[in-house]
């Protein structure tokens, strides 16, 4: 097992950096470069040291040592608190290289974690999300992942395929006698149970990922009816948390907004914004794809223009089989230019995506959406696009189950779909894993974590 | 006296961040949400924890506790070390100054380890220097500065000048008998020794100013000779550490290249670039300048042209008075179209840009100038121009004070220079100084140092 070592804090230049150093060598290596304190027994000890290279001093640092397994990674860890100097934190990375240990990839602090039982590896994923989190929805979903109550509702599920698998078992033991030692009643019912809360859980992931990755809203209305301007308006009054440190990566934000700590993402209306006849846009192909994956629709009508218009395409819209269950909202957008709201059947939002005026009232509109559909979120709910396949080949696997228990077929043929769904719900955990599989987890992450 | 936090870490996401908070109520202010572990009497103590805002876990984190004086600012400090998201690094730092902290501004933690002496100002500077070092030289400099060895240099300096006012004191006490107690021989003698220290001092920093911000570098020739071309290929090849990090700054590197650790600089040549007359070019005011300022000086020839324009613009060159002290290297480039390299009085360089052939010989050409004539460089060299303008100060009044004391003007009066000399000669180290330079030196950090 080698010796990683890595930059943990973000790229760049700042007042402190920190060098993380981690595995059975780290505190022997450290010690080339740095007087280490005495490691204590269960907490970390810290002190002040300087580093060295050849006997030459690069920083004046705070050193702080984690005992195994009394640290992140479960691993003796090293953290040194250096200088945010580019060639001080480089230096030191390179040095610590020098002497024996090699550059962590992506994750794989965590990863030594979860293979050293740190960490399941629904927590370990649940890190990536923390790190990833930028409102107070998306870090709430994913500090209740990382405390392991989700962790723990799936070790309850297990519990209950293994107790099914043992009392299948049991009655496979005895086959030769043909008893059927096991109430084939019971096991049916035990396994309805379990299907049950599978189900519940499948289904709470489209609430999860809408929270964790944004509530879908999508925009869509006529063409130079102002939906960009709306979109714009949207985004600069709500994403104060993320712009006010600058060197944010735009891409991971690109169209989310948050109201209230809830995130809303955009869904590309593209298709709609650039078409030239809007009445057919309103039917297209890719219209529908945009509605039936948004939860929230937020038709902008043209104020200066007349209303009918709104109500021919919202009933085109009405008549979408799809566009049911949707939350719709009419924003009458350029009310800077017009005396007064139009009468209309709806409720309309009046706004003016240029002046910035109304658009409280629309997103106190929003957030009250955030605050009654979501709000009675569960405790445990599935964010993790990886949990939901793997829930869904239990699902399968309990459909099996059931059905042959039903069929009466024989416990050893039942035994194999239990099986099935056991392995499947481990691979959530991480009792059951590949390489590849983790290699597609870990390299979600940011070296150093 | 207030309680500042920030976040120290450089901004954006990574796989961890350090809030810092410091102040005479920081552990206060920090054991409402953590649980603080017991502050050691001299070394950091660390613990881990989990930082709560209104009861919510928002952080599983490592503290560590820094007891005043024994921390960077030399008040109590809390190092609160996160998981490097946005969302998490934000919602620490505004929850301790919800509970009374301060925002810190740009360098408050080391303006407050000036105002409670645990650095002197050219130290506290350094550290901003230490923390901008990209390259070898430059942090050689700054860590230098840091330990305190120039700071020794001028207080011994400070004791001189302070020693030879007693001395006129003496004399100044006794006047009205009209007593000459102190012998103006051996107070001008004293007066030439620090002036010869100050001289000296001033004159390390062209070459420290040349270390620090990189060696001054013209690249000079006619209009196509691949100037352009030249500068690119150098900083493709020497800038790997600092382009090893995404997101550095481009604005502070930009045009400097890094070969063997020391920084070359180069100069703005655009007055010659874009040129029609060549000749008169070389002639210009600008041009002049542009080689006034560098200490090496790469003409570009094209290959491609007789060699005799190169010796025609050498021979105007020559001519130029400033030329002189000056290293010059002839770069003959574009040598992928030609055979072979010109018979030449001078050595040249034969390169092509476009290949990048020849470069290594260029740059080994280079880094020999920079281990021959900088590698001398004294232990203590003025790298600030704050400094340096301060000691000029320090300088002209000494020069009052020799003046006077051959003059035998009464030791009232020399004694006014003296104290004038004093005076500047404090204000390097922050014995005399005023908000106006501490704001302007402590602007220049970045928040969180």
């Amino acid at each position: 097992m080698s010796t990683i070592a890595a930059i943990s804090t973000p790229s760049g230049i700042g007042g402190i950096a920190v060098v993380r150093l981690s595995g059975p060598e780290a505190f022997a290596i450290a010690s080339h470069h740095l007087t280490l304190p005495k490691p204590d027994a269960s907490r970390p000890a810290a002190s002040f040291s300087r580093f060295r290279k050849d006997g030459n001093l690069i920083d004046e640092v705070v050193v702080t040592l984690f005992r195994a397994p009394h640290s992140y990674t479960g691993d003796d860890t090293v953290e040194i608190s250096c200088h945010g100097s580019l060639y001080v934190q480089q230096t030191i990375l390179q040095t610590l290289i020098d002497s024996g240990a090699r550059l962590a990839e992506p994750g794989e602090f965590t990863r030594k974690a979860f293979l050293n039982g740190k960490l399941n590896l629904s927590q370990a994923e649940a890190v990536a999300d923390l790190i990833d989190s930028t409102n107070a929805t998306s870090h709430r979903l994913a500090i209740s992942q990382l405390r392991g109550g989700y962790a723990k509702e799936l070790e309850q599920l297990r519990q209950q395929l293994v107790d099914l698998t043992a009392l299948l078992e049991l009655e496979l033991d005895f086959s030769e006698e043909d008893v059927e030692f096991a109430d084939r009643r019971r096991l049916h019912s035990l396994a309805s149970q379990i299907y049950t809360r599978i189900i519940a859980l499948r289904e709470s992931f489209h609430m999860g990922n809408a929270l964790k990755r944004g509530i879908p809203v999508a925009i869509i209305g006529r063409p130079n009816a102002g939906k960009s301007s709306l979109l714009n308006a949207l985004l600069r009054d709500n994403r104060a948390i993320v712009s006010d440190i600058p060197g944010t990566t735009r891409d991971t934000i690109e169209e989310t907004f948050v109201v209230k700590g809830t995130p809303f993402r955009i869904i590309d209306t593209a298709g709609l914004r650039h078409s030239d006849d809007p009445i057919e846009t309103l039917g297209i192909q890719r219209t529908i794809e945009t509605v039936v994956q948004a939860d929230i629709i937020l038709y902008v009508h043209d104020a200066t223009q007349p209303f009918l218009q709104a109500l021919d395409d919202l009933q085109e819209l009405q008549d979408i089989r799809t566009f049911k269950d949707k939350h719709l909202f009419i924003v009458n957008n350029k009310m800077d230019l017009v005396q007064e709201n139009p009468i209309a059947p709806y409720r309309t939002f009046p706004i003016s995506a240029k002046n910035g005026t109304g658009l409280e009232d629309l997103t106190s509109a929003l957030a009250r959406i955030a605050s009654t559909d979501f709000a009675q979120a569960p405790d445990v709910m599935l964010t993790n696009v990886r949990h939901y396949d793997a829930l869904g080949h239990v699902e399968q696997a309990l459909l099996h189950v059931a059905k042959g228990l039903a069929d009466r077929l024989p416990a050893d043929l039942v035994a194999i779909d239990l099986r099935d769904a056991l392995h499947h719900l481990g691979t959530i955990t991480g009792q059951v894993t590949s390489d590849e599989v983790l290699g597609s987890i870990f390299s979600r992450f940011c070296v150093g974590k």
